[in-house]
């Protein structure tokens, strides 16, 4: 089965969590009118169980289509964001909630490398699927006690994405 | 007086906060060997008084040179780190502790462009100086109830940053 990339939107991946972008976004001028704030652009979800905010930076290589998605990793404890430090397209694969990832219920998106995105707490996600070349990445999880990390095979069907 | 601008490094800057970047860390393979994770490169200090940790963009206008040091403010609250989304280089100006930040004891660093900054709690700085061309950052800090922006004039003879 193929899987069918959709470009990234707020609307979209709402099941799923948050996309961080200025689109759609009103902001306030600070610092004396020389610059927009676009506030508070994702639930950040880490304090449950003694847990904090970390913020830390991923080098990811880049992947080649076509490409299986076999498993899916979830963090029961908090969400996860990534945001791009270049400006270069990048892949998220997720699946609806279920007590496993069932290649049926997956979806995938592309950002623009523009855009960010914070996976919901719980839901079902692809490990980061750079494209075109190595790419950084900030990321805002939990830092703190406990297991927070469940990964899991893809159940059914084979799915790949075989072309953007 | 003129204002000396040093490389941004996480020694020189430690009185202040932390240095977000991949130099001097040692990374962890993830994702099947795919990914490098540098791990928890910030002290993300937001959870004061019913705080928690917001994720926003800033948009900012370059600032020419020379350029006046007048104001600096700090967050009583909490921490505020700023990752630059293009690798431009962009100016941090901070002041050694105090009621009121004094202009014989500031310190002007000049971030690569690949180098995020993290104030620590309390710490005077100036608001965010890109350069070169209008820049976003990716920024954390905090959401909550209470008054967390205190602003000040600089005391003392004028300060400004001529060159860089």
């Amino acid at each position: 089965m193929q899987l069918k990339v959709h470009s990234l939107t707020a609307a979209a991946f709402a099941p799923f969590g948050d996309v961080i972008e200025v689109t759609g976004h009103a902001p306030r001028w600070i610092n004396d009118g020389t610059c927009e704030r676009f506030d508070d652009l994702a639930h950040i979800d880490v304090a449950a169980d003694g847990g904090r905010a970390q913020v830390s930076l991923f080098r990811a290589q880049p992947r080649r289509l076509p490409f299986a998605i076999e498993h899916l990793e979830r963090h029961p404890l908090s969400s996860q964001a990534f945001y791009p430090l270049q400006p270069v397209p990048f892949l998220i694969v997720v699946a609806e909630p279920g007590a496993v990832p069932e290649g049926a219920r997956l979806h995938a998106f592309m950002s623009s490398g523009e855009q960010g995105i914070n996976f919901r707490r719980n839901t079902w996600h692809h490990a980061l699927l750079a494209l075109h070349q190595t790419s950084v990445f900030l990321v805002v999880d939990r830092g703190g006690p406990g297991e927070n990390c469940e990964e899991r095979h893809v159940r059914g069907e084979p799915v790949s994405i075989d072309e953007l």
